[in-house]
């Protein structure tokens, strides 16, 4: 069995469940691989994945003996196959915040489990720590997403259109060894900046306007994440000072980011120094960063008890937004150790200025 | 308020509920035209959209008085305004094939809500009859689409990579009106077109094989879908008789769908045939094409009563597969008629080779 399903199983049969059904398609490729639609379900003693005809190749082709998974087509189960995968199984966990309640009551219905347990993100929760090859793979879709940022600072021209400039980051990363996005491009101009999650327009960027670009590649399946609000032509002189607390803030919350930090804390001192200013953050200051985008943890004041550790990875994104105006967001992915915390993106946050007049 | 909400209040009367809880964002979207996170309440007299600050701004920016719709950001609700929102309602609905346990468990606390009742999938029927301003958003989408398939025809040349030819098609759609692909394009040549759903990969085109390319966009939301399997250099003799059948069958189909049609019935119809000569349907003949790429109805032996009806968007898509040698798919979206069918989709399924030798 390969050693993440030997996490799981230890893991489930600490709070005295006997199996597990695992139908989130993220904790399935974590735990597996795979990447094919289907369920994998923790028996008594043997694993199991069921999937259909469509899959059955590819999951047999990416499957060795040492996963330990038994494979099956479900066109040819009985009801009486459902009814043994979880035989002797007192206690079965589910994941209550991805499977819907029809999805629930199905479940009931079709496997006779006695009691379906809820699991409170165990699996989400084991992979906010990465291990070796995790963090190679994110170290190399930031290393990607620095060099697009290089290509597009060069790239951009007063007069082209936000979506123009989307397009050729998108072009970047998949001509440079990305597989995919990681998330939708936003490239924010203007006044268009203002709205933390803008899509980029048909709008062309005009001299003396700040465009925030967020964008990041995956890499093996691994995320990348990085904002930059760069500037048109010259630097307006109005931006500056909240360019400069958005700086400040960032680059102090990379100071506080280590092992043993709380989250609450961090996020609280960007809140009050914001506040103190006469701003607000409105989104959270952060996120884990992995399979998903944004994943577990969550860098935010209400996150009461979490706790940063050693091979986490996070974002530390502060941003401060003034409707109808413009906004701000600097952001970088980090890599969490024992005595602080790594850039794993490497771009500059001076101010920068594409199409100098 | 709007004709869409209008509708939805009906539905729910009939059934005897005085509220919904409406999560799902492709439905809210159909809806009221938001794309903001957020969840809809349809209470016993008003409507509400609740949201957080990061969207406040879209979202007031979108409605107008006409809508019907009033805003709240939930950062300033209180436990008694959740409590209000159902007020003297005995039954309100919920999305139970979107809504996961744990939300479901939520909903029930937070709202006081004295039934939730499970909905079964009421919005989505709705949406599988498209009034006319969808169906031109699907047309302009499928339009770009034979574009696409033109240019990309044109281009391939023996010796590019899937990706790369994926590539060109993604760039093609945004540089010419679409805003989005509509799924993954899928460009699988020689052996991998094999895999029904296979991803394009840095296998470079060789002379005589087949290249499956499943492609689709998103035309103010709304997308396409169409298959063509093609040839490079000239066309195999061993898969004209695969290629004839899969032709055969989809022309078939074509003929048969219409208003009052049996979905049963016409995809048993292409099971069979593909039987009698020794193959198998592996996958659903067909889907509803909308907002989403897939959405009801499904076109599949096991759609016991499902109708066609007038109006409803969906695809034929016949399929055979030879794991490890080779596979063909031909796929069209089509707007079902009174009479007929229309194709969405025009790009011709003759033998179509590319690069010729």
């Amino acid at each position: 069995m390969n050693g993440k399903l030997e996490w799981l199983r230890n893991k489930i049969s600490l709070h005295n469940m006997q199996g597990m059904l695992v139908a989130n398609p993220i904790n399935i490729k974590y735990l597996t691989g795979l990447e094919a639609e289907g369920t994998l379900l923790l028996g008594r003693k043997e694993n199991f994945f069921l999937t259909d005809a469509r899959y059955i190749e590819e999951v047999q082709s990416t499957l060795t003996i040492n996963d330990g998974i038994i494979v099956n087509n479900i066109s040819n189960l009985t009801y009486d196959d459902y009814e043994n995968f979880f035989l002797f199984c007192e206690n079965v966990g589910f994941e209550e915040n991805y499977v819907t309640y029809a999805m629930y009551k199905k479940y009931l219905e079709r496997y006779k489990i006695h009691n379906l347990e809820e699991t409170e993100y165990l699996i989400e929760k084991g992979r906010m720590i990465k291990d070796t090859e995790e963090i190679t793979n994110i170290e190399k879709a930031c290393y990607i997403t620095d060099e697009c940022f290089k290509h597009i600072c060069a790239y951009i021209k007063i007069g082209m259109t936000e979506k123009q400039i989307a397009n050729e980051i998108e072009k970047f990363f998949k001509s440079n060894g990305a597989e995919e996005l990681a998330f939708e491009t936003i490239v924010a101009s203007g006044s268009n900046s203002s709205k933390p999650h803008a899509v980029p327009t048909d709008k062309k960027i005009e001299a003396g306007e700040p465009i925030t670009i967020d964008m990041g590649c995956q890499y093996n399946g691994y995320c990348s994440d990085m904002t930059r609000t760069i500037f048109a032509g010259y630097v307006p002189v109005e931006i500056k000072k909240i360019y400069n607390l958005v700086l400040k803030n960032q680059t102090q919350t990379l100071k506080e980011m280590k092992d043993g930090a709380s989250i609450k804390l961090i996020s609280r001192m960007v809140e009050n120094d914001f506040k103190i200013n006469g701003y607000e953050l409105v989104h959270a200051l952060g996120h884990g960063v992995g399979l998903e985008v944004h994943e577990m943890p969550y860098i935010t004041g209400r996150n009461d008890n979490g706790i940063l550790k050693e091979n986490m990875v996070v974002t530390n994104e502060p941003g401060i937004y003034l409707p109808g105006i413009f906004g701000v967001r600097i952001e970088d992915t980090v890599l969490i150790t024992k005595s602080g915390c790594i850039n794993l993106t490497k771009s500059d946050k001076n101010y920068i200025v594409v199409d100098k007049t």
